[in-house]
């Protein structure tokens, strides 16, 4: 059947692997950068080809990335396209010294958790990434966003999805083109993540959207499906389903990545990755960590 | 937006909870009658009005469920409605002897698990079903019936969707006019899922169709999502996503009730049935048998 809402879903779709930068960030312990590079390897082996390797933030209050720059030198050289996090102009100067090509940036939603993440405002946010993305694009470098608490807020609630299409419309007209989604707490359902994707597609036709869904609730497979039914064909995820978020306590994991991969493969949609070696790879990051992780059982 | 793929779910669906039969059937340890009471009980005071509570099997092959009669007498005067399995006509005598007014049989549509399951081609078992469809009717029992690995078995691989709507087609013929489609290995995707669901709905617009899904590679809630697109009303699941197959090793547990219940709820579709109590009975369900479980962080 061709019709329905399976009829139209992406063929091919871009998986941007997170486990060494949202995965660690908010682990009790600092794994030794010997470790990340193994993790690196690990899926690389299972043929990633994307990756957020780390943040660019205060190693006071983000000590898993302190080795930003160590990390970021020692992967050079190694297959796949690789961005960072930054979270101010500061984090993008460190970034460009560090010679990244591909930087983003994150703005959050919700106006109270903005103001507890960053101390700014969510207009002084805003105006602080369109003058970053100048002077990121001065550098040569792709700068893009991601917009986090777009459906909830362990502050606010419920997020506006009206609020969220003005700041997309924002960060377009910022220049940006590449602009994530994200359910940062894991409390989205599937039919808000089907609209807000829907129509900010509709609304800017010319801007890649991606997902970036937590698991708080087990609902992040099923949210990536109907972002999926939204035409999205650009997702992250992370090694075991690891992560959350230093600066809100009780945000579950990300996405697991090998679980995404083995579901999308058995649809036919094709993502590059090998779905038993990143089932190994899963499993071999969840006893690193020594985590339960969120793998499924056989590929 | 009403349009699209989220525009016309069911508003309000049916959850039979199965914690008492497929949540203990696989346990290693075999559960005393008083616990599987406080289990009940703490289900009903989460407003679980749907339950299968037990099999009438053979008790060497299946001792978790030994207590059968005992359990059945020991709930009546309780709320809700009971249902047993059973998967032979001496199954039924007993269960018709206990007095179950509800009574589920199960053929698989893999003809290599059938046989490896019941000793039995997977034409005898349709005789048989035919059989004791009459025998229960004549009894005044509802008799309604789940087919087992509709989208996928360990030993035969994908299973043809074709071949699952002709058997549907034999159970209508038969008288009866409740059917599960279950997902036993949880292999299923969710385009499959909404494939066979759709079509077995629009061939057999007066049965209703129950979705029974396993989530052993994570994909039950997607899976579930995918149901309820093709306008499915009646999931089964079971606290804290306990259970799997006493005679297939390697599945996993149920789809999580609380899980299920908890986003549904969030989506604006009713269950009759308390979210918090549904994850406070999901985490006592949890600590009792000694798993991690699979339950929301919080609701």
């Amino acid at each position: 059947m061709t019709a329905g809402p399976f009829g139209n879903l992406p063929r091919r779709v871009r998986v941007r692997d997170m486990t060494l930068r949202d995965g660690l960030q908010s682990l009790p312990q600092v794994l030794p950068l010997a470790v990340k590079l193994e993790l690196y390897e690990a899926l690389a082996k299972a043929n990633v080809t994307d990756f957020q390797v780390t943040s660019f933030m205060n190693p006071a209050r983000v000590p898993q990335l302190a080795d930003a720059e160590g990390l970021w030198q020692a992967l050079a050289g190694r297959p796949g396209r690789r961005d960072v996090l930054i979270a101010n102009p500061r984090g993008l100067d460190r970034a460009i010294a560090a010679n990244a090509r591909e930087v983003e940036t994150v703005i959050s939603a919700s106006a109270a958790y903005n103001l507890k993440n960053t101390h700014r405002s969510r207009e002084d946010s805003m105006a602080e990434i369109v003058a970053m993305t100048k002077v990121a694009h001065d550098a040569g470098v792709q700068f893009s966003a991601s917009v986090a608490n777009c459906f909830h807020c362990f502050f606010e609630g419920r997020i506006d999805s009206g609020l969220v299409l003005d700041m997309i419309g924002r960060l377009t007209e910022a220049g940006i083109v590449e602009i994530g989604l994200a359910d940062t707490t894991g409390f989205a359902t599937p039919d808000a993540v089907y609209e807000l994707f829907a129509r900010a597609r509709a609304a800017h036709p010319a801007v890649t959207f991606g997902a970036h869904l937590h698991d708080t609730q087990g609902r992040g497979l099923a949210n990536a499906v109907a972002a999926l039914q939204a035409g999205i064909d650009w997702f992250d995820a992370a090694l075991a389903g690891l992560g959350g978020s230093p600066f809100t306590p009780g945000v579950g994991g990300n996405l697991s990545l090998e679980m995404l991969v083995d579901t999308l493969g058995e649809m036919g949609i094709a993502t590059g990755i090998d779905p038993v070696l990143a089932i190994k790879a899963g499993k071999a990051a969840a006893r690193l960590i020594g985590s339960g992780g969120t793998t499924p059982a056989a590929a």
